[in-house]
C-alpha cells in the first residue's frame, strides 16, 4: 500500500465526493430542503465529521486554509455570480449597490469597532487589553455581508429581482472595501504611531483597488472575447478560456493586492456577450454546466469545511464580546440600511419598500470570507476570541436567520420574483422606452443611465464588436434580404409589364422575355442620359431600404448615413432581441 | 506585488493558457498540420521554451515531474480513451490485442534487454559496466508503446477501424506488464540475489496487477452508475461523478500498486452505459466535451513538457548504445508482430493484411510514459546514458516515424476508416447475424464471443439495469402498447359482431351494447366452465403477446416464460437499436 504517493490527490477527490454525496442526500427528501436552507445542512454535516475527527484523533481537526479558500473555492463561486448576472438590474441598481457596498460597509466597520471598544471599557467584561485599532480590524472582517452565504439563501426564497440584486450586489462589491480596510488596520496595528498621511493614503487606495480591479477584469475579459475568435477549428478547447482567462483575472487582482471580486466579475460581465456569440453552442452549454457544477461544489466544500472548522480548541469564549457583536450586527446593519435607503428613496421614483429594508437589514449574511479573514489575523493574544465571535456571527447568520428568512418573506409578503418570462409585447415595450428615455435624455442634456447605455451599444457596434466577434462580416439580416427579393421580383414585374418608369432600367432585364425585336426599338428609344438615370433608381430601390419618413438617428445626420448603417442597426437589434 | 501567494495557480493557469494558445496557433494555419502531426509541433514549441529557459538562467530547464504526469495528466486522457472506446471491436479483437499487448511487450522487453547486453560486451563501447539487469530494466521501461503518443498520431490519419484498435488498445493494456516488469527489475536491482521464486512471484503478479485494475475499475464504475440514479433533482453535480469515480479508480488502483490505466478504461468503459442512461442530456454533452477538452490539454501539456524536459544537461551521450536502442527497437517489434501475428492469423478467417501488420510494427510510438520511467529510476551511474537513450526513442519515433506514418500509409493504400455511418439495413444485419452467431455457438456448444456477449447481455439486463438503471420498472414499448390496443379493439368488435368464439368472455363486455334480454339469454346458455375456458383464452389474447411460432430462448423453456420476459425483451432489442 502505497498511501502517501497518491495522497494528496485522494483526499482532495474524497472531499469533494463526499460534499457531492451529502448534496445527493438532502434532495432524497424533498422535504427537508424546502425548511432546511442546504447551506445549513451543509454546515451540520461537517459539525458532525468535525466532531467524529476531533473524537478519533482527540486534536482539533483540519481548519480551512485561507489560501485554499481564496485561491481555489472562492473564485469558482464568483465566476458564476459574475457571468449568470443579470445586467439589466445590476446597471440599473447600481449607485444604490455601490452606496449599500462601499458607505453601508464603512459604516458597518466603524459603527461594530466602535461600539465593541465601548463594551471593552466596561471592567466587569475583562476585555480592556482589546485596543481600538483590534476592534476596528475585527470590524472590518465581520461587517462585510457575504457573496457565497447570500447566494445560498436567497436562491432559495426567490424574492423580487431588484431586492435580490441589491443584496447580492452588495455582497459582491463590498469586497474592495473589507480588502482596503482590513489590510489598513491590520497595518496599522504593526505600526508604532499612525499618521494622518496613512489614513487619506487609505482612502486613495480604495479608489485603486475597487477601479484596479474593474480594468484588471475588463482587460482579461476582453482578451478572452478575442481569443475565442480563432477557436473555430478546435471547438474542444473553447470552454477553457472562458475559465482560464477569468481564473487569470482572479489571481492577477490578487497579486496586485486589488480586489479579486471585483477583477472576475468585470471579467465574466464583459466577456460574457462577446464569447457567446463566438463559441459554439455545445461548447456554450458545456461553459454553463460546469461553471454551475464547480460554484456548487465549491460552495458545498465551503459550508462543510465550515462546519468542519468549527470544532476545536481554537475559540476563546467571553459572553459580553460574542454577545455584543452578534448584536452590534444586527443593530449597525439595521440603522445603514435605513439611514442610506432614507437617502436613496429621495432621488428615486421606484422606491425601496418598508418590507423590502427589512429583507436587506436581515438578508447580512456572514460567511466563509469572515472566517477565512480571522485565521489571516496576525498572532496576537485574543485571535482566539475574535475566532470565537466570528464563528458564533457566522452560525447565528447563517442558521437563524438563514432559516428564519423564508417564513419571513412570506408573512411580510414581500413580493415576489414573477415566475413567467416577460411577454414579447412587455420586451417591446420595455426596449420602446429603452429608446425613448435615451432620445428624451439626450434632447433635455441631462446625462441620465439611458444615455450611457446608449452610448455604449454605439461603442460596442461601432469598435468592440468588430473587434472581439468572429464574424462581423455584415451579414444582412434576413429581412434586408427579403426585401432585396421581393424588389427584384416586383421590378422583374413591372419591367415585363412594360410599366416600369419609362421603361426597363437595363436591357438585359428583358432580352429573355420579350421579343428581339421590341427589345431593340426600346433601346433606340433611350438615350444614354436617361438609362443612367434609370439605373439609379433602380439600384438605390433594389439593394436598400426604402426610407419611409425622415429617420431619426442621433449618431449620423440625415443626409450621411452610408447604406450599409441601417442594415448593420437592424441586425444588432435583432440580435439583441434573439 | 505578492507573487508567491499566487505562484502555484498562477504558473499552471499560465502554462495551460500556453498550451491552447500554441494549439489555437497551429490551427490557424490550416496547411501546418496536415502536414506535421500536433505532437511533433508541440514538442518543438516545447524544445524552443526549453531553450529560452536554458538561455536565461543558464541551467537545465525543469524537468517534467513523474509525480505531476502520474498523477495529474495521463488519467485524463486514458479516461478519455476508455470512455470513448469504440467496444465492439474492442472486444471483437480482444483476444489479439491482450497476444499483442501482454506476450508482445514481454517479447520486445527480453528481445531489447539482451539484445543491448550483448552490445554492451563490445569492449570498444565501454559499456561493461551496464548489467544485465540494468538492461533489461531499461528494456521494460522502453518497450511499452505510448498510449498518448499513439492516439494522437493515429487520430489524424484514420486507418481502419481494427487496426487502429488493435495498435490503441495494445498500448492501453500494456500498462500492466509495464508496471509489473519495471518495479520486478527495479527490485532485482536492488536484491542481492535472485531466487527463483522471484522470478514466479513476479509472473503471478502481473495476473493480480491487470486483473486487480479491472475489478478496482469495474467497482469504481458500478458504484459511479448507482450514484447517478440518485440525482435527478440536482442535475447540475451528475458530471462531477464521472469523473470523481474514475479518478478514484485510478488512484486507487496505484495506492495498491495494480495498473491504474487498466482501472480507469474499465471503469469508464463499465458505467458508459448506465450514467448515460440515468443523466440528463445537456449533462451528457458536458460530461462528453468537458472529458476531450481535459484530455486535450493534458495532451498538449504533455508533449511541451517533453519537449522543455528534453533540454539541459541530464545526458551521457554514447553512440553505440543510443544508435542499438533505437534499431532494437524497431527490429524487436517489428518481430514480434510477425510472429504474433502469424499465430494470431492461423486461428482468424478475418486475418490481419501484411499491410496491417506493417502499419502496427510501424505505429509502435514510445512517448512521455517511458520518459516519466526513466526518470523515476534509481540513482546510478549510468542513469543519464538511459535518459539519453530514451529521449532519442521517443522523439526518434514520435517525429520521424510520426510524420511518416500518414505518407506510408497513402503509399501502401492501407484501409481507411469508412467515413460514412453503417445503414440502417446493415445494422439490421449485423445485428441479425450476432443473435445468429449465438445461436449457431450455442447449439454447437462452442463457448466463443457471441455466447458470452449474449450471456452478458443476459446478465445485465436481468440484473445490472435493475440496480444501475433509475427508470427500470418495466416500460412497455410501443408496439406492444399498440398490439394491446388493437387487440382490444378487435376483441370488443368481434364481441359486438357475435363472433368471439362460442361467445363473449364476460358479460360486461356486452352490457352495454346488448339488449338486456339476450344478455342474459346467453349467460343462461353458458355453464361457468365454459366461461372460465372463455376468460382464460380473452385474458391470453388481450394482455399477452400472441405466440406465433415456437419461439427459441435459451433461457427459459418452452413452456415457463413469464408474460412479462417477452415484453422486457422486445424493449431490450429496442434500446439497444436505439
Amino acid at each position: 500500500l502505497d498511501y502517501q504517493h497518491v495522497q494528496v490527490p485522494f483526499e482532495i477527490t474524497l472531499w469533494i465526493m463526499l460534499a457531492s454525496l451529502a448534496k445527493i442526500g438532502f434532495h432524497l427528501y424533498n422535504k427537508l430542503p424546502s425548511v432546511v436552507p442546504e447551506s445549513c445542512l451543509l454546515i451540520f454535516v461537517g459539525l458532525i465529521m468535525g466532531g467524529i475527527i476531533y473524537g478519533l484523533n482527540d486534536r482539533s481537526p483540519p481548519v480551512m486554509d485561507s489560501d485554499i479558500f481564496f485561491l481555489y473555492l472562492l473564485p469558482p463561486i464568483v465566476l458564476d455570480a459574475g457571468y449568470f448576472m443579470p445586467s439589466r438590474p445590476f446597471f440599473e441598481n447600481i449607485g444604490t449597490i455601490l452606496l449599500y457596498a462601499v458607505v453601508g460597509t464603512v459604516w458597518n466597520v466603524f459603527g461594530i469597532g466602535f461600539s465593541l471598544y465601548g463594551i471593552c471599557q466596561v471592567k466587569a467584561f475583562r476585555l480592556q487589553d482589546v485596543s481600538l485599532l483590534h476592534n476596528l480590524l475585527f470590524g472590518s472582517l465581520i461587517a462585510a455581508v457575504d457573496p457565497v452565504a447570500v447566494l445560498a439563501v436567497f436562491e432559495e426564497i426567490h424574492v423580487n429581482e431588484k431586492l435580490h440584486i441589491l443584496v447580492f450586489g452588495e455582497s459582491l462589491l463590498n469586497d474592495a472595501v473589507t480588502v482596503v480596510l482590513y489590510k489598513l488596520f491590520r497595518s496599522f496595528c504593526e505600526m508604532p504611531t499612525i499618521k494622518s498621511v496613512d489614513v487619506f493614503a487609505g482612502v486613495g487606495k480604495f479608489f485603486v483597488v475597487g477601479l484596479g480591479g474593474v480594468l484588471v477584469g475588463l482587460s482579461f475579459g476582453f482578451t478572452a472575447a478575442f481569443t475565442t475568435r480563432f477557436t473555430k477549428d478546435i471547438r474542444v478547447i473553447e470552454p477553457l478560456f472562458v475559465f482560464l482567462y477569468s481564473y487569470l483575472s482572479y489571481l492577477t487582482a490578487e497579486m496586485f493586492h486589488l480586489s479579486g471580486i471585483v477583477a472576475i466579475i468585470s471579467c465574466a460581465m464583459g466577456m460574457k456577450r462577446y464569447v457567446e456569440a463566438n463559441i459554439s453552442l455545445k461548447s456554450h452549454t458545456t461553459v454553463k454546466y460546469f461553471m454551475k457544477m464547480w460554484s456548487s461544489v465549491s460552495d458545498t466544500l465551503i459550508f462543510i469545511f465550515l462546519g468542519v472548522s468549527t470544532i476545536g480548541e481554537n475559540h476563546e469564549w467571553n459572553w459580553p464580546y460574542i454577545c455584543f457583536t452578534v448584536i452590534f450586527c444586527l443593530i449597525w446593519r439595521a440603522l445603514g440600511v435605513l439611514v442610506l435607503t432614507s437617502f436613496v428613496n429621495r432621488f428615486h421614483v421606484n422606491t425601496i419598500t418598508s418590507k423590502d429594508q427589512f429583507i436587506i437589514a436581515y438578508g447580512g449574511l456572514r460567511g466563509a470570507i469572515c472566517f477565512s479573514l480571522v485565521f489571516l489575523l496576525p498572532d496576537f493574544h485574543r485571535k482566539k476570541l475574535f475566532i470565537a465571535a466570528t464563528t458564533v456571527v457566522i452560525l447565528f447568520t447563517v442558521f437563524i436567520q438563514g432559516m428564519t428568512i423564508r417564513p419571513l418573506v412570506d408573512l411580510l409578503a414581500v413580493k415576489r420574483k414573477r415566475e413567467s418570462a416577460p411577454t414579447v409585447g412587455e420586451q417591446i415595450h420595455i426596449r420602446f422606452l429603452d429608446h425613448l428615455l435615451a432620445g428624451i435624455e439626450d434632447i433635455s442634456g441631462h446625462w441620465g443611465q439611458y444615455y450611457w447605455k446608449d452610448k455604449l451599444e454605439y461603442f460596442n457596434s461601432k469598435y468592440l464588436q468588430k473587434i472581439l466577434l468572429r464574424e462581423y462580416d455584415q451579414p444582412k439580416s434576413s429581412i434586408v434580404l427579403l426585401y432585396e427579393k421581393l424588389e427584384r421580383k416586383h421590378a422583374m414585374e413591372l419591367a415585363q409589364a412594360g410599366q416600369l418608369g419609362h421603361g426597363p432600367a437595363h436591357p438585359s432585364f428583358l432580352s429573355s422575355d420579350r421579343t428581339v425585336t421590341t427589345d431593340q426599338k426600346l433601346e433606340d428609344t433611350l438615350n444614354p442620359d436617361v438609362l443612367d438615370h434609370m439605373q439609379e433608381i433602380l439600384a438605390r430601390n433594389l439593394y436598400r431600404i426604402r426610407r419611409t419618413g425622415p429617420a431619426y438617428n442621433r449618431h449620423t445626420l440625415p443626409g450621411d448615413s452610408e447604406p450599409t448603417e441601417q442594415a448593420k442597426e437592424i441586425l444588432i437589434l435583432r440580435h439583441k432581441n434573439l
